[in-house]
């Protein structure tokens, strides 16, 4: 038997057994009672953790599919991509694929977007729609949510479009409050749920915009989801595994407490930031705005990162990310996602240590 | 401990627990070499499946997502949707959805497509691409699929889509002999995986179109999926959870032996139809066109299906489906798709024996 690999890595991260053991229960039908009795029993705590009385869907799809699906559901004629790392940096290409007019807002990686960046484009009546990753996992930035929203209200004719695929469950985020338009995040990261699943809701003003849109397709069609949530289903076949384990973690989630689970997410990351401090090494994302989720540490002591990532996971079968695309070697990323406690934490810092040496 | 109701529906089908184990495997990153040596593993066998020598994708989503993706990467201007059923007829609209020119060739329910009839449409020279359902899941209908593929051949510049999800691994497609363009599945009904997963394969000339196709977008873009193959990957986070199942899965099938395989759907499958034809049921697809892997039963007795479904279930723990659409209580279906036996599909005639008394 060989040992299993602990995922520290931002996404996917490790999966509870059980979690797992829920993930393969027997399969059921997706056109008859038991599912809709399965998507009615989670929908209700779904619709809190979305902060929204607006429909949640499921989506069988990675991230990537519900995000392409925004722009196809909501661009009319051009978007504002905010670009402050490998994630959303990726949003303009696929924006243009689509066929729609984007132009970005480009920051440096490691800072967050700005609010008042994001004011003098919109004044300029050029946009329609704006995509935001919330979280930017490549980097470990947290965008100033609140400031940005509270500049988009002021542009009632743009829609917004927020990604908190490595936030979601780990810090509130009050779509309903907020005024966003559609808030998406994936299985893998911060829901600690198996990779291959995605979960979205829809304002009424994004339903009235997809109304209008003539390519919006049918997998990804919101209007469609929004029939079939009506009858408790789903447009196309859903995979039942991810649903089941999502209902599981759903229980977890309110059985700790959603304050609690904040709390615990704080707590975690401040542990992490204690020890990069404390080793000598800095932060890669700016000062007060880096996530609570995971930390991207820069490599300021020049160590040799792969060499790191190696000796972890062969002397203690402990996976972190030694930095994504270009930050490869001048960074690396420890999450505390999921199911981390102060004790997992606190057991991969002692590790890293021993690895460092 | 409530028991588990086995499915012999039509897809989702029974998974084995086998599978199930394999699909609850822990997760491990998808941008690393444990991937890629997942994928490469399990590649060779794809291709084999798939009658083909070109690469084979895996798209997390369900075959849907595919069939959508097909369209928008192969149709030109004008697409032939070839409709005899539920998911057949469908198409027609989801082309349109994504702003195709789509044009019917309907067939009555339980007809299977004429090939001469294609070959009428083709020779008007409107048409660029053909769409196909090889099993007709709704009516049990198994389309002519050589018959149709030599036809296409006369029309070198139209491209065809074939869909085999009720059908690929039980009945030979050789997909490059075919001359198919697309080729494509999905995990739930003939393969008995978990649902939420589709499986594909695309021509020389498929990736020619796609290369000329302006709004193929990025999720489902086949020169995507082709660029991440060749270094081992999906273009966005794969199911890894769907993948394990399909490594476990594609033991079962080779270690049976394919033809094997074959035969053993084609013995299940006459144990249905020798049932049918002694309770005094009739079959709804018309003779010589009836699928090999399910059979859609005429309820030409006039029985009460709903109540046959529901008593199968309670009293032997069996489901079956209760007619599709507007062939509910008009029909009931039985699978032998997947891992079925002689003797497990013995025993559920034997359960139906004692629901209808």
């Amino acid at each position: 038997m060989i040992p299993h690999d602990k995922l520290f890595t931002p996404g996917p991260v490790e999966v509870s057994e059980k979690t797992l053991a829920a993930f393969a229960r027997p399969m059921i039908g997706h056109r008859g009672e038991d599912f809709k009795n399965l998507y009615g029993a989670i929908h209700p705590r779904l619709q809190e953790l979305f902060g929204t009385r607006q429909p949640v869907f499921l989506s069988t799809s990675s991230a990537w599919g519900v995000m392409e699906a925004a722009i196809r559901n909501l661009v009319r004629q051009r978007v504002l991509c905010c670009m402050c790392g490998a994630f959303s940096d990726n949003w303009l290409e696929v924006a243009r694929r689509c066929g729609k007019e984007a132009e970005p807002l480009q920051v440096e990686w490691g800072q967050a977007i700005d609010h008042k960046a994001i004011d003098a484009q919109l004044a300029s009546g050029k946009f329609d729609t704006v995509t935001l990753i919330h979280n930017e996992t490549s980097t470990g930035v947290m965008n100033p949510l609140p400031e940005i929203c509270c500049t988009l209200a002021k542009y009632p004719e743009v829609a917004l479009i927020v990604d908190s695929v490595s936030s979601f469950s780990a810090v509130p985020i009050p779509m309903d409050a907020y005024q966003i338009d559609v808030l998406l995040t994936g299985s893998q990261k911060a829901l600690a749920l198996p990779p291959g699943f995605a979960l979205f809701s829809v304002s009424e003003k994004a339903f009235s915009r997809a109304a209008q849109a003539s390519d919006r397709g049918y997998y990804l069609d919101f209007l469609e989801f929004k029939k079939q949530q009506e009858g408790g289903m789903t447009p196309t076949t859903p995979s039942i595994g991810h649903i089941y384990a999502l209902q599981s973690k759903l229980d977890d989630i309110f059985a700790e407490g959603l304050t609690n689970r904040y709390e615990r997410h704080a707590r975690t990351n401040a542990l992490v930031h204690e020890w990069v401090r404390a080793r000598g090494f800095e932060f890669f994302a700016a000062e007060g705005r880096r996530a609570l989720t995971l930390t991207c540490v820069k490599n300021s002591r020049g160590i040799d990162v792969a060499r790191l990532v190696r000796d972890l996971r062969e002397k203690h079968h402990l996976v972190i990310d030694g930095g994504y695309g270009k930050l490869k070697g001048l960074t690396f990323r420890l999450s505390n996602m999921g199911d981390e406690t102060e004790q997992t934490v606190a057991y991969l810092l002692r590790c890293l240590d021993d690895c460092l040496g």
